[in-house]
């Protein structure tokens, strides 16, 4: 303890035991977890490596922590035996470098932090999850993804340079300013969306763009979800290469709308895409507009191009579902993610589960990646029931989302909250060679032992 | 010898010790190589996975081999003791999935069917490594590059889904179909790029694209390198995106000038930038390459749009810069690359080292991304005085990469040919990291050692 303290010498960055604030113990999903050994806010790197050797010398496990907006519960403590080092304090925006467009920038940046940055610099850095306080370590450890992912990409395509902190108190930068590269294995991916099992981020170097200077929004109504799909599909292969593509159903995008008094441009059909194309040049971007009206005419209900102030109004409905649905229900988000052809299946199949197992199920989802966004609500349902269910629903789901060749997770990563799913619906050799590397690098098991593996 | 013979059953695909065609033994670079002890060329995945089960019995090392276009002396044997895998044989196209976008194939498929293939049906596999019968497998292998990587990205970039084969002779899928992940650890972009020292590729899945509909080429010519790698970063930044940004002087396209007896449009100036731009719009494509006439025009001393005729003269000179070379001297060349913002330091200290070390150096490069291709020339010195003043000049011409924040390989790999230098190059750290990851995956040391570590 006094050892932590001379760490940490600000009384208001260590907390220890029962001072430990309440938030540390809380996450979205998980409810039961446990009390923390210490909690530390560390300034700088240095401090970062003296807290990690101190938890070599005190045999204690570490979790690192940015925002805490994490939805899998990768950063919650279930040993009670835990130093959680929170990096949100670090939070310094660097350098910007427009000679190479990157940013350097400390892990506790906020992601709004960065984007209002740069975009005041005439930059653009695109991944975009909602959650606009998590931090960049955060999004790094999580590969975090978010709307613009269709044509962008996630975190990982951002991510030029880490320093990272070792479960051994070493230090290294993985990656480079270099945009080519076949020195060696490719550690920066391994690192990456590793949900703070292999190391601690304390840096981060960001590759950014120019600003797109034009962008327009489009609103398709479908009188199916199928027709929807299939309109998302034509959208994709023919070059258009949409910023976002977003798809919702009616009965979704009424909890919003209830919830903001405020409606959708369009009032008929049973499904939305939600559609932003962006480019530099504005007459290109005018005639996507215009090939995505001439494309889908024949099987879209209304094509209605958006106004600036209309696709603020409607993204805000899109952004809004579920903080809507958290009023009047308790519920499970997932992140399921199918190969896109896939993707209309796997909606319809959740839609069997709800009339199978009783229990409400909503989908929206990025329609451009194949990312769904399942929701089971537990409405009126007491607790017992509420599990019964909720545990039947996900293994019938997950079985068939292994079936269709998609993944459990798309961006929020496995945790705890998956993990049972990921290590069912993973190859046994696969599984092998990630815990040999987990092994290999945190022989200790030191650094978030029992999240993802 | 037996037990190989029932593995592989067909004569024309086994050879062993003496017998081994000599092809097995050499490389562009690399002249003195060891026998191998037997070359076997499967025809399926399964055949691989006896042949390592085989070397694993005998304790023999392994080598995987595709076109044998390497250039690193990664796929060159140097023990004696090793049993080289070719597999260039698997070469089937497997499958084209429309809906998803992907090419399935086997590894030894060359990189010009794969392209003709895809191109014949309305797609796009953009990597395109000058080297068009190389394989996939060893395109994998190495992170291949190529002329259109600054728009399109490297091979890394396209790999969906590869199906390994493990120096333990298990075979495990790494990577989907799925667009967006975080599910686990990244093993599919750890394995490539790995120079076949982590695993055997036996199957990959593509990402395709749509065919861009129109392209055109322009060439600028510049009074100066730094005017006309000031003029690359000007282009860089606008948003332009263009699909080839290749950069020469003068000196290096008068070689094939001469030798394919043409002229390259413009014959005033000291440099040259080459530049595509594709689009899936034809006025769009026109605006961008008017844009780039507005922006460059105070610095460049002519802007030649290129017909579609005048486009394949001006790329078949500067394709041909290597082969002009080959007539009338030996030669090294390299692939470093750097920093953008250091490119055009970087070309000025080769013409330094020129000087200091009376060497023969000429560049021509992916000035889009770094990546420089400095190639020293043997010219009339004889064989020692060549050797000394080439590692003179590498030893130099390494510390200013590492100066700059670059890197000895963009595009070829290590293999045995810069290992000296990556070694020397790369942080202690990181090659701890890097060994520990081999060692959890090839405990045996099996697979291609000596290579890259
Ligand atoms: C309302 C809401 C909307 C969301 N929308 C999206 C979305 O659209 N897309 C999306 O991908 N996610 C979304 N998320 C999930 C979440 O915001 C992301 O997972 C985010 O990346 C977590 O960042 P954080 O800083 O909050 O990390 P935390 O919650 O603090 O931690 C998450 C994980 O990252 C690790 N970690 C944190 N910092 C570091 C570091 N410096 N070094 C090493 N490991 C570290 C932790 O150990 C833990 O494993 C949403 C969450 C909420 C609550
Ligand atoms: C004229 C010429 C031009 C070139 N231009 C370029 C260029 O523009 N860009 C570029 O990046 N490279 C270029 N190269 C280099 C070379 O073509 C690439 O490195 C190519 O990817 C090698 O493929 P290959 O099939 O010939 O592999 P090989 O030479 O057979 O092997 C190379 C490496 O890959 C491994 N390997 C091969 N197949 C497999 C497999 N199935 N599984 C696991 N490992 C495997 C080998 O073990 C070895 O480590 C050029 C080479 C030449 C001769």
């Amino acid at each position: 303890m006094k050892q932590l303290q001379e760490i940490i010498q600000d009384k208001d960055r260590l907390f220890f035991g029962d001072e430990v604030p309440e938030i540390y113990q809380t996450d979205h999903f998980v409810k039961q977890v446990e009390k923390v050994y210490a909690v530390a806010l560390p300034l700088t790197a240095k401090e970062v490596v003296k807290l990690v050797n101190y938890a070599i010398e005190k045999d204690l496990t570490i979790i690192a922590r940015g925002g805490g907006t994490g939805v899998a519960g990768a950063q919650v403590p279930i040993t009670g035996n835990e130093l959680i080092i929170d990096v949100h304090r670090m939070n310094r925006i660097l350098e910007l470098d427009e000679e190479t467009m990157t940013l350097t920038v400390e892990p506790g940046v906020q992601l709004q932090d960065i984007q209002a940055f740069v975009e005041s610099k005439g930059y653009y850095y695109p991944p975009d999850p909602g959650s606009k306080h998590s931090t960049i370590g955060g999004n790094v450890a999580t590969n975090a993804g978010g709307m613009r992912a269709v044509k962008y990409g996630t975190t990982r395509d951002y991510v030029r340079e880490l320093e990272i902190v070792l479960p051994t108190g070493e230090a290294v930068t993985l990656g480079s300013l270099n945009i080519k590269n076949s020195t060696g294995y490719d550690l920066k991916n391994l690192f990456i969306g590793s949900e703070g099992t292999l190391g601690i981020t304390t840096r981060v170097k960001l590759k950014i763009l120019p600003l797109p200077k034009y962008k327009k929004s489009v609103l398709l109504a479908f009188d199916s979800l199928r027709a929807a799909t299939d309109g998302v599909l034509a959208i994709l292969k023919n070059g258009i290469n949409p910023t976002a593509l977003e798809l919702f159903e009616r009965s979704t995008i009424e909890l919003s709308e209830k919830y903001l008094n405020a409606k959708l441009q369009s009032q008929i059909g049973n499904s939305y895409v939600l559609m932003t194309i962006d480019d530099s040049d504005e007459a290109t971007m005018l005639r996507k507009v215009e090939s995505v009206g001439d494309m889908l005419n024949p099987v879209a209900l209304e094509i209605i191009p958006l106004t600036a102030e209309e696709a603020e109004a409607a993204w805000m409905l899109r952004d809004h579902i579920l903080i809507a649905l958290m009023q009047f229900t308790e519920y499970e988000m997932l992140d399921e993610v199918v190969p896109i052809n896939k993707f209309a299946e796997m909606i319809m199949y959740t839609k069997e589960l709800q009339d199978k197992h009783g229990l409400s199920v909503i989908n929206f989802g990025h329609a451009g990646d194949g990312n769904i966004h399942t929701v089971l609500m537990k409405e009126s349902l007491d607790e017992e029931t509420w599990e019964k269910k909720r545990k039947a629903l996900l293994d019938d789901l997950y079985n068939k989302v292994a079936e269709l060749g998609g993944l459990p997770s798309a961006e929020h990563g496995i945790g705890i909250v998956k993990k049972s799913y990921f290590e069912r619906m993973t190859n046994s050799v696969e599984l092998y060679l990630m815990k040999k590397i987990k092994h290999a690098i945190d022989p200790d098991n030191r650094l978030n032992p029992g999240k993802v593996l």
